[in-house]
C-alpha cells in the first residue's frame, strides 16, 4: 500500500494525477499551484524544487511543463517518503525525490547543473523559540531548517549561468527576497503581486530571478484570486484549468 | 512679472494654487501628483524634496499636509528660479527652494535634520552619451546629475533616525530601489504598485522607506489610473479631488 492510514489521496484533476497528503497535517495550498503556473521551465530543462514537501510542485510541473527531469528535495524523512510514494502512485518516471538538506543542495546535486530552481519556502523568519519545532507544520512555515539566504545561496550554486529561480513568498518580505537574490547574483527579472480579491492588498509575490541577469524587472499584472462576488477570477480558473501536457 | 514669456501658469485647482511651467519644456506629470498623495508627512514635520524641478511636490505637499517647513532642491539654476517664482506667486511662506546639487544635500542642509525626504528622481540610468545633456528634459529623465545611489545616500544623511523617504520610480527598477534603500539603511516599509489601467502591468512604484526601520513591507492595493472605460478610477478622482488643507 502506497497510501498510509493517516493519509488521503487528493485528485489533482490534471492528467489523472493524485497526491498523497496527511489527513491532519500541513497540506499544499494555492501558493504551490500559483508557483507551478508562474514558473518558467524550458523544454528539456532540468529542474529542482527545494523544500518540496508533499512533492506537489514537481508533480504539477511534470503535468504543465516539458521539463526533462525534475528533482525534489525535502529534509524531513517521513515527508520525503510520502512525496516519493506520490510519485510512485502516479507512475511518473522523471521525478526524483531526495531526502536531504537544502543547505547542502550543491553537495547533493553538484554545481551549475540545473536550468531552474523552484521554491515555496517557509515564509516566517525563525523565532528563537522555534529552533526545535515539535511538529512538521512549524517546519513548513518557519525558517527552521533553512533561511532565505540558504535558499538563495544554494540556488546560485546549483543553477547554470542564465538559469532561473522561481519562487513564491509573502509580499511583506519582498525587500528581503529581492535584496537576498541580488546578493547572490540572481537578478530579479519578473515579478507578480498576488492579492486575495480585486482591490485588496497583495499578500503574496511570485518572482523569477536569473543567475547573472542584468537589472530591470518585468512587472506582470497583479493577480487576484477572487472577484467581487467571491468567485475565482478568470485567470485563476485558467490556472486551475485541467489542461494536460502535450 | 513672475511669469516669463516662454512660460505659462497652470491652475492646480487646489486651494487656489498655481504653478509656473515652461510652455515647451519638461512639465510635471501624474507621478508627482501620486507621490504627493502617497507621501507620509507628519504634522509639524520638516520635509525636503530632492530634484524638485518646477516645485510641484513642495507646493502640493503644502496644500495637502501639515508640514511645518518644506524645502525644495533643484540643481538647474533656471529651473530652481522658476520654482521659486511659483512659490512667490502663490505667496507661500513655508516653502524654500534652493539651487544646489542633491549630491551635496547634507552639506547644504546639515545631517539628520529632516523628518521626510520626497523624490521624483530621473528614472533612466545615465547612458554614456548623456553625461553632457544639451537640454533640460534629458536631465529630468536621466541620471545625469545624480544617481539613485546619490539620492539614497543623501536621504540617509539628511533624515533623522526614524524619518522617511517617499519616492516614485519606474516599476522596472523596483529591485534597484529596494536594494539601494537597504544598502543605505533606509528600510522599505510601504509599497504601492501603479498601473495605467485595470488589469495592466504596473509601470510605477510608490515606495516609503524608514531610516533605521525593521524589515517587512506593507503592501498597498495596486493603484490603477484609468478604468475599463478610459475614465479616471475613483481613487484617482479622489487624489485629484480639490480638497484643501484644514
Amino acid at each position: 500500500m502506497l497510501v498510509y492510514e493517516d493519509e488521503r489521496l487528493e485528485d489533482l484533476q490534471i492528467r489523472g494525477l493524485y497526491i498523497i497528503q496527511k489527513t491532519n497535517g500541513f497540506r499544499f495550498g494555492t501558493d504551490a499551484v500559483l508557483l507551478s503556473a508562474f514558473a518558467n521551465v524550458k523544454k528539456g530543462g532540468r529542474v529542482v524544487d527545494f523544500c518540496t514537501g508533499t512533492g506537489i510542485i514537481p508533480i504539477l510541473l511534470h503535468a504543465k511543463t516539458k521539463a526533462a527531469e525534475i528533482d525534489g528535495l525535502e529534509i524531513i524523512p517521513s515527508v520525503a517518503d510520502m512525496a516519493r510514494r506520490s510519485v510512485l502512485y502516479n507512475k511518473i518516471g522523471n521525478i526524483n525525490i531526495r531526502q536531504g538538506d537544502v543547505c547542502e543542495a550543491a553537495k547533493i546535486y553538484g554545481y551549475e547543473v540545473f536550468d531552474t530552481v523552484t521554491c515555496n519556502p517557509p515564509y516566517e523568519r525563525a523565532g528563537g523559540g522555534l529552533k526545535n519545532p515539535d511538529n512538521l507544520k512549524a517546519a513548513a512555515r518557519h525558517e527552521v531548517f533553512c533561511s532565505l539566504d540558504d535558499v538563495m545561496s544554494q540556488s546560485a550554486a546549483v543553477l547554470k549561468y542564465g538559469g532561473n529561480l522561481c519562487m513564491v513568498h509573502r509580499a511583506n518580505r519582498i525587500a528581503d527576497v529581492m535584496c537576498c537574490m541580488r546578493k547572490h547574483k540572481i537578478e530579479p527579472k519578473r515579478l507578480r503581486m498576488v492579492g486575495p480579491y480585486m482591490g485588496s492588498e497583495p499578500n503574496l509575490i511570485l518572482i523569477e530571478g536569473v543567475k547573472g541577469g542584468g537589472p530591470f524587472v518585468k512587472n506582470e499584472p497583479t493577480l487576484y484570486i477572487y472577484d467581487k462576488n467571491g468567485n475565482y477570477t478568470d485567470e485563476i480558473n485558467k490556472i486551475y484549468e485541467r489542461e494536460g501536457r502535450e
